[in-house]
């Protein structure tokens, strides 16, 4: 369906990455690529359809890259994510949420379950009755119910996600079979492997209990990024990564990526070493780089260009650096943050630049940006 | 030059708070108006000049109400900010930031300076010569030297601040006088008042400094919410507060403000209790209210609606609230989150709810998001 996006079609002439203004978003392309390739082949070598989490990326580009790969479709959090890929084309698409709808909400729902393949997660019979009554006198809605492998987050036990599937069924909602998100497996790779396992085995017992109920789960869907190594065998049928498109601070903390695999980056001014000695300010702030801690690693994003400093603090628009050694650091230096989450640093900006080797070869707009409703 | 809006000429009709899409920012006009007249109040009552920060608001529509009321003018954190305030008709601007530009933010900031009253912070002989070149031709910029009054985040100690002035002036910029932040006054009454203190002593200083240098400073300007009450006097000329209009959970917890003069809180629903028992989740994420801990309360914004209960943590889409006692809450229930940090959050939304003894009486979009470059 999707043709690779030509990017000598939209130049930018004269456009160099010494002109643009900072802080701004740096996508690698080349990274991007092999990124995108390497975990269609994970998925797929597998036996396993692959659905990218697009909060990750927010971008029709990126999306189409994914799709032109191999995937069999987008996921997405929130509805508004939703109707941006439909609007852009993307016409399969799963809310990996426990939505409950009501007024505006419930109408945006129906309108877009009427003009795209949708799916949605449920996790509760109250929010199963606000699917179903937003969606009645249509196609009985796709639903999936989710289940709790150990993030306790939200999601019913396995044992249970047969009663919640017969109560939609009630509603009349289609209930398309059972997904999980192996959230607790951000972890070294101990924590990642048993992750893993948990997402297999709770999509099995769930799909198990389904079946007994006289159901016919045909997705089994996990999904996270460091456990996709992990839980990719039967009976799991499908997987949401969502981060490996670009990696962070946090994948290669996880071991779940190498340094090389960093596909974006913060661009960032040095704009004052005047309160502290030692310290400089860079103009990334948490309205650039988010205020995202990891116990396992310093600080809230590291310095490509200053290898053992990193951003240690952040105001709105003031990125603190504690300079490690006496580098040669002077005010208008530019510097790459790689942040330690990347997914709320990307809702924070208008836009991509695609670099290849160095070189701005294209802009790419954020359409999902700030889509959380 | 400014009248006030009128709120019944932007009609939206059949728009019930109740049918809104969740989440979403809610801004009480009443708490507004009081807020907006309370801060004109107290710094016009000293003698001083207004000008609100409105990396705040990032709305023009609160900027006129600001500007109505009596403020000269409006403070930005980016030139960004800056471009979008000028394009809504706000002609005298200050950024209180020191810019360092080369390239598109160098002829950005040019093209800004010729349009209209731009005022500029430097810290540094570099920033300056940049400063200088972006506006080499034109009639002087006005620059002010941005001082550390004891926040250890930019800014020059006092006692360096004529040597600086001197060489910004020799570069051919305007020095027109000095500005410091009270950044470190985010804490407890006495904390404040001792912040506010040192901004009173540091701008003094500073200006004898550029008067004994032979330069002539005007403007000597103070600025954060907490302080302002105790910087409010000669020969500081200038207050740039920028919370105090909507407040929030920091400056609550910093006894600056009173639960009555929150204007803004995210109304969210909650959406699953499936995991955990005695902890609900809300739509209100990391992308809603921000990850913004404070050492001196709980959690990461608190509830309205329960008392002693939070959100203890966020991932993108999700809120996680540890329910205190056993409180009556139901899937599907609207919640008012009171956010720590209330200018992070704004930038993640596009658009305020305005209500009036709860009803929707406007909806203004948020112009300045997302302009962090």
């Amino acid at each position: 369906v999707w043709s690779p996006h030509v990017e000598q079609g939209n130049p930018t002439p004269g456009r160099e990455l010494a002109d643009i203004s900072t802080p701004a978003l740096i996508l690698d392309l080349d990274v991007l690529e092999k990124n995108i390739a390497r975990m269609q082949n994970l998925v797929s070598g597998s036996g396993l359809k692959l659905r990218p989490h697009a909060k990750t990326h927010k971008s029709l580009e990126v999306a189409r890259r994914q799709l032109s790969a191999g995937a069999v479709g987008v996921t997405v959090g929130t509805l508004g994510e939703a109707e941006v890929f439909a609007d852009g084309g993307v016409d399969d698409i799963f809310v990996a949420y426990p939505l409950v709808v009501a007024g505006e909400k419930a109408r945006r729902l129906r309108a877009l379950h009427e003009r795209v393949s949708l799916r949605v997660g449920v996790d509760s019979a109250e929010g199963a009755r606000t699917l179903a009554a937003a969606t009645a006198g249509t196609a009985p809605l796709d639903v999936l119910v989710e289940c709790d492998s150990g993030e306790r987050r939200s999601g019913v036990p396995a044992s249970q996600a047969a009663e919640l599937a017969v109560a939609a069924a009630r509603e009349g909602l289609h209930v398309a079979g059972v997904f999980t998100h192996g959230g607790h497996g951000y972890g070294p790779t101990p924590v990642r492997a048993e992750a893993g396992a948990d997402e297999l085995r709770v999509l099995a017992e769930a799909a198990s209990e389904l079946q007994r109920a006289g159901l016919e789960p045909t997705v089994l869907s996990a999904g996270a990024t460091p456990t996709v190594a992990y839980s990719s065998a039967p009976p799991v049928t499908e997987q949401r990564p969502g981060t490996y498109v670009f990696n962070d601070g946090n994948q290669l903390a996880f071991s779940a990526c190498d340094a090389a695999d960093i596909a974006l980056t913060v661009l960032t001014t040095v704009i004052s070493d005047a309160a502290v000695p030692g310290q400089v300010i860079v103009d990334a702030g948490s309205k650039a780089i988010a205020r995202e801690p990891n116990e396992l690693i310093p600080g809230l994003g590291s310095l490509r260009e200053l290898p053992g400093s990193n951003v240690h603090n952040v105001n709105d628009y003031h990125g603190f650096v504690q300079l490690s050694g006496a580098p040669d650091v002077c005010i208008g230096d530019r510097l790459h943050v790689v942040p330690n989450h990347v997914c709320p640093v990307v809702n924070l900006f208008e836009r991509y630049y695609v670099v290849r080797r160095g070189e701005i070869v294209d802009i790419w707009p954020i359409e999902a940006r700030a889509k959380s409703q």
